[in-house]
């Protein structure tokens, strides 16, 4: 069945030797494969050959852990690939498949990342996505100028200013701008020039950017924050949104408020793709799949499990603990991520001890994680799609190549079986691959509604 | 002949449809070259055939001329890719050839640049320079906060705050630091990190960087400055330097005073690359070539020729003043590029007018301009490669394909014939194309002084 936009989609988040607390210590990875750009492109052309419809790169703009007692043991995934220049040279070896990168509002420039991302727009011929996010690791600060750690809500102003500039600046030039009128030496049609002329709290841009208008009109943009200030913003500007969620209601849930939020804005809520992360462990039987996943639980050291605890709860000192002890009642409210400390306080509240805690985040830091059957993983994948608890997923396989491998092997053909998935691409550009819509510029929108008025 | 490390080496620099001023309107070019990235892979692996040392991108952080009256006609070259998600595209399609983006340090930050060129570094297997400059024009400071352009002395004391942060996030992780033991859990080893701890007038910076150490062990730093801020900059820090001389006398002073300075400061000139840019017209006769060149020059509208020369000279207005009169006698000292104003105050020294002032820099923006038959050209070149006034050249072709065309097919030969340039790559790096020494790791040195003690 050939590909259709009102099918599931699929995204492929890639990371270093994969999503599992331990997966650079199982037996088939590669322990360095994070600093090795042939392991990349390799996934990238996998995913691409399978019919992922996106790649998606998380980021970060500090060593996370750095200063815990057991860094040696947790930095693995952390020395990695800037996102940006890794998700160049993945679009010289790619030409079809949607690749997304992000990158943080709060310590760069909008003119200059405005700038990256149009400029890989091109690049890769339209398949670009930015989620943008803002940074909540308290080392991240220490990085830039050392002025201490913007609180939530004013981390949040400052991304909706960066956004509102990065975006007008991606309309500083109308798509038909270029006249390469050789005889009479015009490039360019000097009525199709758009200065940005921002002055905000944050930001005084001028414009216009120095690259043309991108095959998108603007590249993809993502967001992942789930709190309140998290969903404004997402409501307001997001068009796609990767979301964590431990069960179908709560899926749901955000699901409905965030369609709902965005309607409610006056945008249409089709527009906005919700689309879940989870994490997989596949095998011919249920029985094989769960042990797999026990082999990777296994080699989770109890110092990294309660420094992922520690960290997903905004950098509670845990250390001392007894590991079959519950989570101490005096957990403070924090200023990093709140979506995850909440999930976390949820789970605490469910009797988990702290070592039954960390293994159940191990899959992948929080985000759902499935073990059973190809039949029993795609039962729950077609549930929360057919139900509205997704418009697809985010898969954060728990080991590369195998978590991968055993994806596009087991899972990937159930889906097509059953009709979620189809074959191919949708289109060209990111955009059509996930069904939305080409932004017109604004000043052609003009021009068309004065014409027809 | 293999190529040795003595002999002259050979960077291009890249440029849309190529470096004349009327490149885009020539009957040969591409005139939308600039954004289309096939052209960009096709040139690099051209190069790479032909046994470059080295890829050249410029940069600028604003569209130069923007609100000159005709920016229509001059915008041409300015509206292309960001070089850095550029250059990581052309890593992905080449192997060998060398690869050196500019990046500006007036307005971005230095933890977010080491990143990207340690990344690229990375990627691209230890083929990457960094072209330090600082940002001279004035519509660059509207586009980030708009504070106005800082004086010159101010731009160059970041500039080398920047560059010591920069070095340093570098030096993060020893060159063996990962231990990748999956049996005990250990990926790193503890004592190979080293924080930052910068605290300085411009930046505060705690590191580590979130990047192991690169290839190279870091990039190749390239400079490009030739005032006295400039020639104190590099003598201190650069590897590799782009000058711009327009006869032989003028490279050689230049050659001995940045060789001399960095003796002077403790380091081996050796290993300072002095490439002085040159753009060459050449055809099978010197009749054909000057033909050839005519050809470009009959292209240059006068009021793009005058944008350039205002430009040049740091934004003086010239609109409206014969084209066959000489320059205003008054031109009033500029804080843009000092060195690029002072060749022209030169230039119209010797009596010429207006007109002949802009087709004299019309073949590549102040850089040196070759025309005649492979013969005369290569013996120009030789004379200042012995004479010690380059120790190889920056190609700048005043159109592409042409340009380059004529460069590989008819100018390389000569050069090989004479033994200037050999064939194939001295090694895998920048470093080891450019002979250029593999910089330790300062923890690393210490230990082996420690032991030798």
């Amino acid at each position: 069945m050939t590909r259709r936009t009102d099918q599931l989609k699929l995204g492929l988040f890639l990371r270093a030797t994969g999503h599992h607390l331990a997966a650079w210590r199982d037996v088939g990875a590669q322990a360095d494969a994070g600093v090795r750009i042939e392991h990349y492109i390799g996934l990238a052309q996998q995913a691409e050959a399978a019919g992922f419809d996106t790649l998606f790169l998380a980021d970060s703009v500090s060593v996370r852990g750095i200063d815990s007692s057991t860094f040696d043991r947790v930095i693995a995934p952390s020395l990695t690939f800037e996102p940006l220049t890794l998700l160049a040279t993945l679009a010289a070896v790619t030409s079809r498949i949607g690749l997304i990168a992000t990158a943080s509002t709060s310590y760069s420039e909008p003119y200059n990342l405005a700038r990256q991302f149009a400029s890989l727009d091109h690049i890769s011929g339209g398949r670009v996505g930015w989620n943008l996010v803002t940074s909540s690791d308290p080392q991240a600060a220490d990085n830039f100028g050392g002025a201490g750690q913007a609180a939530h809500a004013d981390r949040y102003q400052r991304a909706r200013e960066f956004h509102t500039v990065v975006d007008k600046l991606w309309d500083s030039w109308e798509d038909d701008a270029l006249v390469l009128d050789r005889a009479n030496g015009i490039f360019i049609d000097r009525n199709k020039r758009h200065f940005t002329d921002h002055h905000g709290e944050h930001f005084a841009v001028r414009g216009p950017l120095n690259v043309l208008r991108s095959p998108q009109g603007k590249p993809v943009l993502v967001q992942a924050g789930a709190s309140e200030d998290g969903r404004a913003l997402a409501a307001a500007t997001a068009e796609a949104i990767f979301a964590a969620h431990q069960n179908l209601a709560d899926a749901q849930a955000f699901y409905q408020d965030i369609k709902g939020r965005a309607q409610a804005l006056g945008r249409n809520p089709e527009y906005i793709k919700v689309l879940p992360g989870v994490s997989i462990f596949t095998a011919a039987t249920s029985a094989q799949a769960h042990a797999k996943h026990q082999r990777l639980q296994d080699l989770v050291h109890p110092e990294v499990g309660l420094s992922l605890l520690s960290s997903l709860l905004g950098g509670v000192d845990l250390s001392g603990l007894p590991l079959d002890g519950p989570l101490p009642a005096d957990v403070p409210a924090t200023n990093a991520s709140k979506s995850r400390q909440q999930l976390i306080l949820q789970l605490a509240e469910e009797g988990l001890s702290l070592r039954e805690l960390y293994l159940r985040l191990a899959g992948a830091r929080g985000h759902w994680t499935l073990v059973g059957s190809p039949t029993e993983v795609v039962d729950q994948l077609e549930a929360w799609f057919q139900g509205r608890g997704a418009d697809g997923f985010n898969i954060l396989p728990p080991t590369y190549p195998e978590g991968l491998d055993d994806f596009i092997q087991l899972i990937l053909p159930e889906l097509r079986r059953r009709g979620l998935v189809g074959t191919g691409y949708v289109g060209k550009t990111l955009r059509e691959h996930l069904g939305l819509p080409y932004p017109q510029h604004p000043a052609a929108r003009q021009r068309q509604l004065r014409a027809s008025a």
